[in-house]
């Protein structure tokens, strides 16, 4: 079957190539990969910042985007069927107490592995054989937006755990902050709009943008970085309930902490890497975080009930607004351009990969 | 009546004045301070750096850490009788939500007063007056170190605090650090160690000093300063699952940002003020902040169930260690001394105020 790969750690070695069919055993299911989303991620891994190959691999299938259709299933396999529409989630456990429990993304120990990044092929093939708990079954009226859902589960699984870690107190956020307009800030976005927060999007695209439009049909308000710094928006909107940092840019997480207002809570969901220095005043950290018991947290990954939860939210959004999800889909490209699909063009949210888009 | 007070924002205008008898209306008590605390937070209002007087007033009394005996009470309380140990709390509730539902300690608005710190009187003095609700009786047996209730109910509300945060998932700590060897830093290291952690004290001062004997005789590994940096503590000792920091020190508090374990908690106690500015690397809040799920969390003053437990864990201190909580009292000055106690000497730990002790 065709699969794109890389040679984790080598720059731009992404690559078209021919691998064995994948057989599932007894208790797996061979799911036909429809369609694949390329995120921030694949990007990076593409350009040797991080990814890893199964052991005694020498190449990583990417992908962990996708949705696809059961084909058939092992002698064991009583949870999905052959048509079936699902969406595989990403990691899977190393046998610590939080993974026994099934909280992998809870990951004690960090010896977890993910498709399509960590010691496991992605989906970004026409095939993939995979246990059916780590499937989500899609209803067929869902199906059309259904490939947002694991983006949509890292929000959901960030937005969970803030109420969740607050409820040492009594909380009732009223403003939400989002920084970055990409997928999972547009994603995390809808999620306070669906409770109803003040939202505001701060992102770096310009008022007007394709990315400002989509915030706006949510009754949000779009914050450009050409017109005011992160540090400004305390003085211009005032400070935050729950503010969600999804640039991964270092200067704008730690900008953000000012931002946080008494028992307000920030959650960082982005990739800080390198060795970058930066420099921080103490203040930030300062009166205002202790006094004001604020609390800052990494969140990474979902849980399989915040991909539930997604498809829950997914139903709600499609009747608050009809059609704002299919309009974050701005590209789709054939399965052999998958290159195009490496570098983010001006206006994409996101692309797809249409990989079996007949099935 | 004696008093001890400062002019806020005046530094070293600590001094001993005259001033009227409280007189309690028929729903608060009269206390007769036996002892009081002086703590890092008075000899900053003594620096100037905050404080607030009450209202239509230009001086403020010092001290909110005291120990007193009731001596009358209004027509209409029934909850505390003359002759009754107390220890007051601290804060006053501002009609937020929060405080509504009786945790001023997370207050929202922000706009609490505090005895002895912000626009209300503290305790150095001979008598106050207070609502039986913030007083908390103390048992005879309990009574010659229950002036340290009110730090230990800051590190009690800290590790509340984690606990709490974290029934988000699976969390069994095993490893715990406390910055810091001051009053709330072994306070929180005697909650550790009540909870059988692997507990480490990292402080400035030297191997063999009090603080460190303090340390070691709970069980507790004592790290010096003079000999490690705090980023050589994860070289050294590993990584933490439970982080208290309580210097107050802005370097430390952002290099402890790098000594959290995977869903590893830290929290900060101290004031971080000032504009001073560091110099951090982003791989700090890096891949390990969010790959780890770790958290950071402010926590200030305590809950008055804070307090209750601190009576409860006073009592199991004594029976496991007996003798020691004696030992953080390092010094003893009667009132008209109190200048002495605005500087802190080398070895000393807790300084008390003997305002009335033959009571």
């Amino acid at each position: 079957m065709r699969a794109v790969a890389v040679i984790p750690g080598k720059e731009n070695s992404a690559h078209l190539r021919e691998v064995p069919d994948p057989a599932p055993n007894e208790r797996e299911a061979r799911v036909r990969v429809v369609e694949a989303g390329i995120d921030g991620t694949d990007r990076e891994i593409n350009a040797g910042l991080y990814g890893e190959a199964p052991e005694g691999e020498s190449f990583l299938i990417l992908g962990y985007e996708a949705l696809g259709r059961v084909e058939a299933v092992g002698a064991e396999v009583g949870e999905v069927s052959p048509g079936d529409w699902v969406v595989p989630t990403v990691r899977r456990p190393d046998g610590c107490p939080n993974c026994r429990l099934g909280e992998v993304d809870m990951c004690l120990w960090g010896k977890y592995k993910e498709r399509g990044i960590k010691q496991r092929h992605g989906f970004f093939s026409d095939d993939f054989v995979e246990r059916p708990e780590y499937l989500i079954k899609i209803p067929e009226a869902l199906r059309s937006v259904a490939v947002l859902l694991e983006p949509l589960s890292v929000a959901e699984k960030a937005i969970r755990q803030a109420f969740r870690i607050q409820r040492r107190m009594y909380w009732a956020p009223v403003k939400a902050l989002v920084l970055g307009g990409g997928p999972i800030g547009l994603l995390s976005m809808l999620l306070c709009r669906l409770r109803d927060l003040e939202t505001y999007v701060y992102d770096r695209d310009v008022p007007g943008s394709a990315t400002a439009r989509r915030v706006e049909e949510t009754g949000a308000a779009f914050l450009s970085a050409q017109e005011q710094s992160v540090p400004d928006l305390a003085r211009r909107v005032g400070r935050f309930d729950l503010i969600i940092e999804s640039t991964g840019n270092s200067r704008v997480a730690f900008d953000a902490v000012c931002l946080v207002g008494n028992n307000g809570v920030l959650s960082l969901l982005g990739i800080y890497g390198g060795d970058r220095t930066l420099e921080v005043t103490a203040e930030c950290i300062g009166l205002k975080l202790v006094l004001g018991n604020h609390l800052i947290f990494g969140s990474v990954n979902a849980h399989w009930t915040d991909f539930e939860a997604g498809l829950n939210d997914i139903d709600r959004v499609e009747q608050r607004w009809p059609g704002w999800l299919a309009k974050l889909i701005t590209r789709r490209l054939p399965f052999d351009r998958f290159q195009e699909g490496m570098t983010k063009e001006k206006d994409d949210i996101k692309t797809l990969l249409e990989i079996n888009p007949a099935v």
